[in-house]
C-alpha cells in the first residue's frame, strides 16, 4: 500500500515547477522504463501492479494496486509499470558534430518524436531556447521512448548561444535555399522553428545559411510540420 | 436555428459507417474549409457560428450557434466553421509516377501528416489496405489539413493491387537495404507497414526491393515512426 506523500510526490511531477523542484520524472510502460534501467539513468522508484520482476536493487521496486497507479498516471489506461528516475546529469555540449537548436517548439508529440530521431541520426546534442516545452514532460517521455537516455538537452538563452558559436548556424525556412544543394559541411547546428512562427526574427538574424526542403506538391500546401521537416533535414546531415 | 435531423446527421459522419452511406465527410477550421472549397470537392454544408462570410452558392452556409456547433464538433474547443463535404470522386490510379502503398496503417494522426507528406512532394496517389484507417475519419482530417484534396486515397485488396503491379515495389523494412544506395528508378511503389507490426508476410513476399533508412545512433533504438519514416523516402525518392 502507498504512502499518501508518495502518491502525492509522483502526482505532481506532471507539473514543470515540482519536476525542477525534485530534480525527478517519471515514464510509463515496462518497455520504457526497461530501457532507461539500462542507461545512465538513476532511478528513483519504480512501481509495478503486475506480478512481472525487475532485475533492480531492491527497495527501489514497489508493489501497488492497479488503482494506486492510475492515481499516478496521465494516461487514460495506465500500463502496469510507471519508473520515477532523476534528471540527467549535466553534460559538457560537443562541438565536434552536428547539433540541433530548437526555437520554441511547443507541442510535447513533435519534441518527442524530434528526440527519437535525434537519437535514431546518432545527433546527441539538443540545445532548446527556454520556451522550448519541457523534454521531462510526460507527453514529450511517452513519444520519445527510451531516447531520452541518450540524447543530451541543454535548455538555455538560444540568442546567446548562437552568438557564442563558432561552426555554422542552419536554419530551416520555408523560403531557404534547396537543402539538396547545400553542400552541408561535418559539423553545424540545425535550428527549427516554432510550429506556427517559425524561426524568430531574432534568432534568424544569427543564421548563417536558410535552407529548406523543396516542395514537389502544389503550391498551396501548408509548411510541413516540424517534426516531420526536422526527420528529412537529419536524414540530410547525415546522408553521404 | 438547426434542425435536428441535421444535427443527428452531422454527428453520424464521425462514423464511418455513416460516412460512406451519405458519402459525407466534414472538416472543422475556417482555413482548411476555405481550403476545400477552392478545391474540386463538392461542399453539401458550411455551418458558421461567427459573422464570417463565406463566398459560396446561397443556400451552402448556414448560421448555427455555439452550442450547436459544439454538438456537431469532435474537438473540445471546436473553431467557428465546420464543412461538410462529398466524398472526392473515385480517380483512375496513375502508374506514370511514384506512389504510396500503405498495409494497415492505424494509426489517424500518422495518415493524415502522411497525406499531407504526399501532397508536399507531388505524390498524388496512395493506395490503402483495406485495414487502414479511413482518410475521411475526423482526425485524419485535422492532421491533413486541405492536402485531402490534392490526394488520391483508394481502399483496395492491397495484396491484388501489388501483383497486378507492373512497376518496382520497394518496401520499407529494418533489414532492408540502405535507401542511400537503392538508384531508385522515376516510378515506382513504396510500400510502408503497419505501426506495430511492419509490413506484412503476406505483402512482404510481393515486394521486390527492401529498403531502410540507415540508424547512425545506439542500435537499441526503437524504429521510427510511419509517419516520419515516410517523409525521410519520399523526400529520398524526390531528391536528384
Amino acid at each position: 500500500m502507498l504512502v499518501k506523500s508518495q502518491l502525492k510526490l509522483i502526482r505532481s511531477l506532471q507539473q514543470k515547477k515540482y519536476r525542477n523542484q525534485h530534480g525527478l520524472f517519471f515514464v510509463e510502460g515496462k518497455k520504457t522504463v526497461e530501457e532507461l534501467l539500462v542507461s545512465n539513468l538513476e532511478p528513483y522508484k519504480i512501481y509495478c501492479s503486475d506480478a512481472e520482476a525487475f532485475e533492480v536493487s531492491e527497495g527501489i521496486v514497489e508493489r501497488v494496486t492497479s488503482a494506486e497507479l492510475k492515481q499516478m498516471s496521465c494516461l487514460k489506461n495506465p500500463p502496469g509499470v510507471l519508473g520515477v528516475f532523476s534528471f540527467k546529469k549535466k553534460s559538457e555540449i560537443d562541438f565536434s558534430d552536428w547539433m540541433l537548436a530548437l526555437d520554441d517548439v511547443r507541442d510535447p508529440g513533435n519534441l518527442g518524436t524530434i528526440i527519437r530521431l535525434c537519437d535514431w541520426f546518432g545527433i546527441t546534442t539538443i540545445i532548446c531556447s527556454k520556451n522550448t516545452v519541457d523534454c521531462y514532460n510526460p507527453k514529450v517521455l511517452q513519444a520519445t521512448m527510451g531516447s531520452i537516455a541518450r540524447v543530451n538537452i541543454h535548455y538555455t538563452d538560444l540568442s546567446n548561444f548562437l552568438q557564442d558559436a563558432t561552426i555554422p548556424i542552419y536554419g530551416a525556412f520555408m523560403n531557404g535555399a534547396s537543402v539538396y544543394k547545400a553542400n552541408l559541411p561535418e559539423k553545424g547546428i540545425l535550428v527549427m522553428g516554432n510550429e506556427g512562427k517559425g524561426i524568430s526574427k531574432e534568432i534568424g538574424e544569427l543564421i548563417s545559411q536558410e535552407i529548406s526542403i523543396p516542395q514537389f506538391g502544389n503550391k498551396t500546401t501548408e509548411s510541413l510540420n516540424v517534426a516531420t521537416a526536422t526527420a528529412i533535414l537529419l536524414n540530410e546531415v547525415r546522408r553521404d
